[in-house]
């Protein structure tokens, strides 16, 4: 049994890891961090549906999660940033959920998430794996820092992955008009008054508009994927539901004559050993409904001939594949354990089999020989 | 491993069923079968959220269902009526999940459910155990045929059994108020134009005001429970929810100086031994944003004294502890293993030990002595 | 024109009034006071909807509200106990919207809103009228100061009101179950996190079970109208809609073999002369929907006979009927201009002819002679 | 007093009219045709929301429209082509609010509505003037026949139109990304199952992607306009929320150095005159929740230096602005009375006077001279 402790367990992230957790054949919670709680607070008083299925009581203390073998943290970045070293140090195994580790660089991260915030441990960059499993499976192996990704860079990446490694499409004009529930804002959105029921039934609203600090992410990983410079638009909305994300994508050909059913092909094939991520019939849509509750990522492909544009839809639910069961994807592959655990029912038709033997490289056609 | 046949697959509560079979650990989905879609149609056509972890296809033969240790039916009393006869000659177990076999005498069904419907089947209802595992654990234990209760009728016979069955109030002065989540309705309500998005968001109304067919099922019981007859005003409404059910249950004390502690503690004692039964502390009301997505019912006991009335809160989650949910709970019984098992998390704290030698005569103080 | 001005300008109760005033045809919004907002600043900086359609601009100074006709007070009684009696003593007319002078003695409002706040102003008590048209509109027309009355008093009282007054029903057995959009409790709840969209969607719950400070308002009134002492079972709960408030009411009736027809016919009679009650069909029920954006109450009559109980289901727009509309019909009589006006299409099918010439002592048949 | 009919008077559109009419100081309502309906039905047994404001009742006789001065059919393309041409010979003036008349040729009507829809009234298409008030209000002082534009496209035009107009952006390569609430399906959307709340509460998801029929009006619109072949990719979704459309429209610059504040020189220019549209201050993005319930279309412009692209946020209500208001707005243009009347409160601040006297053609710079 992996013994997890979780650093930050008040907010609707650390609410879905435990929910997961509960349901995990092969670990168990040793132990909730909550350094703004009273001490010995029992986790139902804040999470009042768990009463009877959890005991556990959190703590102030961040040593009381030496014991574990796993620490994740569903955090902002300040925390994270005062936090993981320490536990880096202590040889612990980390899932860091805020985007302290996610660059490569400290200066796009100080300049996304900067001024006042300073990154005071860029050497540990080198040493995180971003956490994004369809891509980096193998590495996710053997490390101990994985900066699990932003939301909506999830939902995008995913989107784009195929297209963007084969280099079929401009770099350079990604535009992505991306929808989230509202606990993508957190359980405490600023300013609340925005977020209360009354203002959000029946609304819809952009916000920072080309501004997102997910963007430079995104960038990253493509540009990485691609081995391109990725500029992109990127537009996020609030919708009136409270979880999953829509992403809607356009990418522009790079050249013309590509058919509808060879970009199915090539999607169906880079994703074919991928369980977590499933392709959609021809013209069939994605929607938050088919994702909701679960750790897929559902992809449909449409072309639009006449101005050479390839439109990706791409569907999650934010707090699952988007954070805590993307996390607990990552700690499958960590632990050694089968990918799956805890992310489908016990009865679920058995996942194609996950390519232990196929790195991410062969997969993706790059490895040499 | 139990194999289970499902009788009508195409609902709602057909569809939660599945969900919690995916994640049962001791049964397994053996054969789907529905009249009305096309012999061997797969189940992820009607369900497109299970892609990927089913891959059952769907039967109009009834026939395939006599290999099942245990069929399900999530269906109207007229399919009940003509299928669970047949089932039951071929000695299978069953848990029919609709009214055809809840009522003691077939002319209350008749004079409910009528008149267009005949009974054609009563000596069966001498069978026939009422699905409450709370209230008839025992029975459920040998019965081939469980008839699981409606929604409303479990809400509510767990918030009033306690004051019922100690005679502690007016057993002809009940008043429940009751509001649904629209799943409720079914997934082809009528007319569907009431229930369409445009119509409910923002909207509450109630239906079929103290003429709803739930209202003699739950005087049946209750009546049973407390040896006295009891006559029940009942007004369920909906709400613009997909699940849950609050019902607000309104009480007469026979006597007054009843303290509100005494009260909980007849609650605490009477439920003491159910893990599916929460009782909240006290001041505090349930919701259904605690219960949604589990097989718990949540109750709150007020007490106003200037008019000697105890208001009830009881909250559970329609299709799960309202439906499925509940069929599950009595699989479980009815196979001998453990109550909890597919329906809280592996890893959940251990259950309360569930009184295997403790009878429900016993628990409710009746046995003989 | 009539000058109006408005105390406390940053609530949903006051958005709504501006929207309710920018469409009557006999008055002009004069001055809306913040004492919260700094000096000058514009109305459309807090209400973005009202762009080009408002210039005012709100100050801080109470002084500013000298000249108008009238002031209306759509804040928390603290604030209304601070400025009405100067208002008053300037002589101008007054409709404070909070509870600060709906009751007829000052014990029971601090019993009931106190003990932190006291009454400072009891005597006004005696000169308040309380504001429900429907029953004092003969009241009305002379007052300087009505204390509009809260919003579920005005749900409850209109769909009680008939039945106490010709006291049909038992006085001390009312039970009242009623459902609020979420903008009855403001536009600052608090804990604001339990108002967010995230804990409000797809929730249902109860609030002060038996506590609510509307109760004793309704009692009062009830009392005075039944000229018996009325005691009631009051429990509101929070649904995820914006606004509307659906009442069930269950009365008990006195004497037995009363029709429905009668009961029918008692109501129609009782409300033949007010355009903003409609009485629905035999058997058909209120919802929110027909009454959402308008200024009238629906009321459905039911009986069951087996318990001789009546459930009245009463529905209106909280943010209208509920409290600003009800408010701009009071301002009408006031000011002798027609009921409807502001509150109902200049094209809506003529009211009835509203009975100048009858005072309600003579339509309730009190009058002697 | 304006005389309109309405042929259609079933639908959401129709409600929405209604409720406008019901408010407008120089119009009545003289006939509801319905078609479906049984004759001499009272309009409040379909709109029970309106009980009391109206007592008109529908006919089945489209000559009864004969006398009307006005017709307006809120109805599919199959029943106006049916009506129009008969309508039109009568003499009568006439919006249309189907697509029958917006094109400018039949065979892109055709290709667009049929293959089994055949247009066999393409002489009127010469005659017919496009609906959006703000681009064509002198042609439609004087036309007898009104073709009101599809909600999406009002929400697109009157966005992009600027642009277009001073050939700023790429003509093809534009971008648009639209959520409408559900009220664009209509009444009796098909499926209907995928409508119900229980289906669309807590949902997103795309429809027709690249393929909806408003994509070929917006390009007529916007080449008529920029005088370029304009070519879209247009993808449309539907979000759990009744009324309105959020366009998020992605337009290339086609030369660089624009700056926002220019951009927003432009639209201020290009809008002064016209009241219905509202420019959001720099940074501030338009939400449903300012628009709900208005004629009004709130704009809000960014710019994304790094990829040339102009994002405009276009919100409006799709039931009002998108469709009856809309239609009112130009049935005021026609009949000469001033434009908003009906459609802003009697007591909204005086709109900047509309230009009497100042063609479009002189607004858009092209007047001769």
């Amino acid at each position: 049994m992996i013994k997890v402790g979780i650093l930050g367990s008040g907010g609707y992230v650390a609410k879905e890891l435990i929910s997961l957790l509960l349901n995990h054949p092969h670990c168990r919670i040793e132990c909730l961090v909550s350094e703004s709680s009273e001490e010995g607070k029992s986790i139902v008083d804040t999470f009042r549906n768990y009463r009877k299925q959890l005991s556990e009581r959190t703590t102030k203390k961040v040593s009381a999660l030496y014991d574990c073998d796993l620490v994740l943290l569903p955090k902002p970045v300040d925390n994270s940033l005062d936090n993981v070293p320490r536990l880096y140090e202590k040889g612990l195994r980390i899932i860091d959920m805020s985007a302290a580790y996610r660059f490569k660089h400290a200066h796009v991260f100080e300049a996304t998430y900067g001024p006042k915030i300073k990154h005071g441990s860029a050497h540990l960059l080198r040493e995180a794996v971003y956490g994004l499993t369809e891509l980096y499976r193998d590495s996710l192996k053997s490390t101990k820092l994985v900066a699990n990704p932003g939301c909506y860079p999830i939902s995008v990446i995913l989107g784009c992955a195929p297209l963007l490694k084969e280099q079929l499409v401009d770099p350079e004009d990604i535009i992505v008009d991306a929808y989230s529930g509202i606990t993508g804002v957190g359980a405490n959105p600023q300013p609340h008054f925005d977020y209360l029921f009354t203002e959000m039934s029946e609304n819809l609203r952009p916000y920072k508009v080309c501004e997102h600090r997910h963007t430079p992410e995104m960038e990253q990983e493509l540009s990485l994927l691609s081995q391109c410079q990725v500029t992109m638009t990127f537009v996020p909305h609030v919708a009136p539901l409270k979880r999953g994300i829509l992403s809607s994508i356009y990418l522009k050909l790079e050249k013309s004559g590509v058919t509808i059913q060879e970009l199915r092909d090539l999607y169906n094939d880079f994703y074919k050993a991928e369980y977590f991520v499933r392709l959609m019939e021809a013209e069939e849509a994605p929607s938050i409904s088919n994702v909701a509750g679960t750790n897929f990522c559902d992809l449909g492909i449409f072309a639009h001939k006449a101005t050479s544009r390839v439109v990706v839809i791409s569907a999650l639910d934010n707090l699952i594949k988007g954070a805590a069961g993307q996390a607990v994807q990552n700690m499958n592959v960590m632990f050694g354990v089968e990918e799956t655990a805890g992310l489908v029912g016990v009865n679920a038709a058995s996942p194609a089999r996950l390519p232990e033997d196929i790195t991410i490289d062969e997969l993706l056609g790059t490895s040499s020989d």
